[in-house]
């Protein structure tokens, strides 16, 4: 380094001794979202010479991980996947791909291109989903920054402006400044004299006229963040005329998106993994030593004394496992109608579990028409069902590129869509896009649309339950029912997310490990091996 | 498309006449940033037969942007560069390379990485900066979504909460909890009334509550937005006890980094060039017939009759050129010490652009320990000179990362760091950076830093002139003198980003096309050929 140590260099800068881990101690004003966190639970390792089996029902992002942290620590995992692929809503389509939707199978008809692609589920990774982050390192996930956020991007409601789509940016510069000249105007006129010093009116009144861009006189009038209607390079910059406060209030935008970005899960700066989020299910895959068994529909599910027995049938064929645990990620409300000997209580929490509503149309467009507006990436919200369109922000300046047309999770706007043929749905969402980008529909190419309401193996997205079921039963579904263990982001605080399917694996690993604990040794009749019945 | 014509789908959206033409005319409450951009000016081709000659001063952008431009039109460009290199301050370092620093040359200690490296002057792209955009997509420049704003990122000043890093997330979220909290004070207790309708008022009061997430009397008790004090995975939800408003409004945050994602060319979501902004440059080598002559410093300048006549030093020798026309992209203080026979006023014109400061350093780091803490990419804040510290946001959980340590364009923060040693700048910029991050120093392995206002052919960044200068000699400036147009993003409305100086070419050609058209057919003495004098 130069023409100093490294050890020179450290003493120079004070950080030689412990001073910094001093510094440490006095921080955290902040959450620190990833310091508390030291990676996956370790599960109690399998007893010398002993192969503890488990049986994991559902491939998706839950079993997927709860295989991999148990077969590290030196269990034997049989993974049963009811449908044809493994990932859950971890599904990313592609050319050729199918969306296996009841009586309305769909093929992906996108070009052959590997980065024309789909993310029907997850779609994006915060900072702070430290679980998902840690699998993506140890799992060799390629990540990529996903702009989630596009001041470029509009706002569109048919109520609101005309109809006309209105620029994030000048909305959100708009709401700064009216706002600020409503505290400039207050505190101006000495109304917040009560609740504060005279000194601190001051710096109030200075910070709203920042904080805003008014005038001198406390007057909001427009601002140049949110650019400018002369060619900024050349000339000076003139500001656009604000929006009214009474037009701001009558519009619906502060309502929805303008606090998008604001979101915890939604703060910038988003990421995926690069060519898809099965990339995920890809490396967990490549890590696991045995794959799921794929087709695989699960019948029953018995506690026995000392292991749980499932039924399931595969290829036309019935087959009875036997296994010391076993980790059920399948949807709770299709345990209904799987046969097994759950307590009551355990069986009416399954119940109460009901399914979200969630809707997407991707669109592949010929041309990348949004860049040539300033729009690489981000969301545009509509006020029709469409609700959102996300912009690719990969492979920009690409010649084509897959565009979200419609992501709602409301039910009544996800119900609409699911009562249309996929053809439909097509069209809806593009008269919906054309009102954001007129011409929107000349570009399109071709469409898929996925009502996760109506997957097979799915039939919904998310959990929903009551505020009563969930205090009377959530708490009971989050521990093992015998040697049962509920999982998946169901079983979590978080569903719908990646990092809530993870967080259930972890809660539930570590009630194995108590349950190890008491077990002592993991050697129940069902030691060393999985018996099969035809 | 599924089951329907491309010719129907258009026919049910109702988008296959003119409709959408129709709607597009009443869009535009929003600015659309680059409809109005067709591409660079089409300079007037060459007659027939004919070979103009242009001697271009100086490999910047807006150099190496006018000689393509020239070429296609069928001129003959020999650019003439003082440094060793092409692109000004388009500058990326990678292992090995030199910072040509004037008496402190620093050469780059990276590792031998591709993706180690350190954009010296610009780095990132705007979604609006359509003419860098237009200048990427034509050359082949591969770009990727660079984040710039990261909400999980610190702000720190010493004076602020007594020195503590603060989650920009919880200070965005106070701030707009509290602004939120004063207007529905105020429109409860009916101080708006004036202003406003009844009705207009209650809107008011339910904007403020859903926009700074109030209790439902108005109170801000902190927000879920800004993250949770528990595991949220797996638990309900706690939010942080919010900042006070008195020590909101005594902190600095709101002077300095709470705006910084709101200015407009720092809009979500930026770009950079994949592997280095260096990636321009390249491009527009690629494409350009004639490469830059570099090491040839410019010693005089005259307007001829009918041309320009050009004299520089090269590998010692001296040489006089003779070219139709002269674009002169060398910063424009250094003319002063350049001969020339150009007005006084057009003179004074020149000396009266007065030279940014700008300072960065950039650490090596052995781990990028700032994703640990959920920073993946975009900037803290920090009220020592140091000013910001940027994380890359590509490369994700790679082994190491290039941070940036330090950048400041304040003359008096640039001046502490030109004064120091190379050595010196890194300790300092490692003792800041240690408030922000405890523990900093322990990772950093090599360091380098740029004062551009002490760089060889550089001595400064950008442009700075007086108001009053500005309008006596900006107008002037901006229009040839003979044949000799001046040239980069000193000439511009907008110096120091690349956008600046494509603009300032851009007026520099319109020009030239106005000259063409008088000239009728560019054959001056100079026609066919440079003729070199040694």
């Amino acid at each position: 380094m130069l023409n100093i140590t490294r050890r020179q260099f450290l003493t120079y800068v004070g950080a030689a001794g412990g001073s910094s881990a001093l510094l440490k101690t006095s921080l955290a004003m902040g959450l620190m979202p990833d310091e508390a966190y030291a990676g996956p639970v370790q599960v109690k390792p399998a007893a010398h010479g002993s192969k503890p089996t488990v049986l994991i029902l559902g491939a998706g992002i839950a079993g997927l991980a709860t295989a991999l942290e148990l077969e590290r620590a030196g269990f034997h995992c049989t993974i049963l996947e009811a449908s044809h692929r493994a990932g859950g809503r971890n599904l990313t389509v592609r050319h050729g791909d199918k969306i296996d939707e009841m009586g309305n199978t769909q093929i992906c008809n996108f070009d052959k291109d590997e980065n024309l692609f789909f993310n029907c589920g997850p779609a994006r990774i915060p900072g702070h989903h430290r679980r998902i982050l840690h699998y993506c390192r140890a799992l060799g996930v390629p990540l990529q920054i996903k702009a989630n956020s596009c001041k470029l991007a509009y706002f569109q409601d048919d109520k609101s402006f005309g109809g006309k789509p209105v620029r994030q940016i000048e909305y959100h510069a708009d709401v700064r400044g009216l706002m600020s000249e409503l505290v400039w105007k207050s505190a101006h006129s000495n109304q917040y004299d009560q609740l504060m010093s005279e000194e601190d009116v001051a710096k109030l009144v200075k910070f709203a006229q920042l904080h805003g861009d008014l005038s001198d006189t406390g007057k909001y009038v427009g601002t140049e963040r949110a650019g400018s209607t002369t060619d900024r390079m050349l000339q000076f910059p003139k500001s656009n005329p604000p929006i009214e406060l009474k037009a701001m209030l009558d519009s619906s935008f502060w309502q929805g998106g303008l606090l998008g970005a604001e979101l915890y899960d939604w703060c910038e700066p988003l990421m995926e993994p690069s060519g898809g989020m099965d990339a995920v299910v890809k490396g967990f895959l490549r890590h696991l030593k045995n794959p799921p068994i794929v087709n695989a529909q699960v019948k029953k599910i018995y506690n026995r004394e000392g292991g749980v027995e499932v039924s399931y049938e595969h290829q036309g064929k019935f087959h009875t496992m036997q296994a010391d645990y076993c980790f059920n990620n399948i949807p709770a409300y299709f345990m209904a109608g799987i046969e097994n000997n759950f307590s009551a209580v355990y069986q009416a929490g399954l119940d109460s579990i009901k399914r979200g509503h969630l809707f997407k149309i991707a669109y592949q467009m010929k041309e990348r028409f949004w860049e040539k507006e300033g729009i690489y990436g981000g969301i545009s919200y509509s006020a029709d069902p469409i609700n959102q369109i996300w912009y690719p922000s990969h492979d920009i300046h690409a010649p084509k590129g897959i565009l979200l047309g419609a992501y709602t999770w409301d039910p009544k706007a996800s119900a609409t869509f699911e009562a249309m043929t996929p053809a439909e749905r097509l069209i809806a969402g593009a008269k919906s896009g054309e009102k954001v980008h007129p011409g929107f529909s000349q570009y399109i190419e071709n469409g898929i649309s996925i009502p996760w309401a109506r997957m097979n193996h799915q039939m919904g997205c998310g959990m929903r339950m009551s505020p009563e079921d969930f205090a009377n039963y959530y708490p009971l579904l989050q521990k093992p029912e015998g040697r049962h263990f509920m999982i998946g982001d169901q079983i979590s605080h978080h569903s719908g997310w990646q990092e809530g399917a993870l967080a259930s694996s972890e809660q539930a690993l570590q009630q194995l490990n108590k349950v190890l604990g008491a077990h002592a040794s993991p050697k129940g009749v069902n030691h060393g091996g999985v018996s099969h019945v035809a």
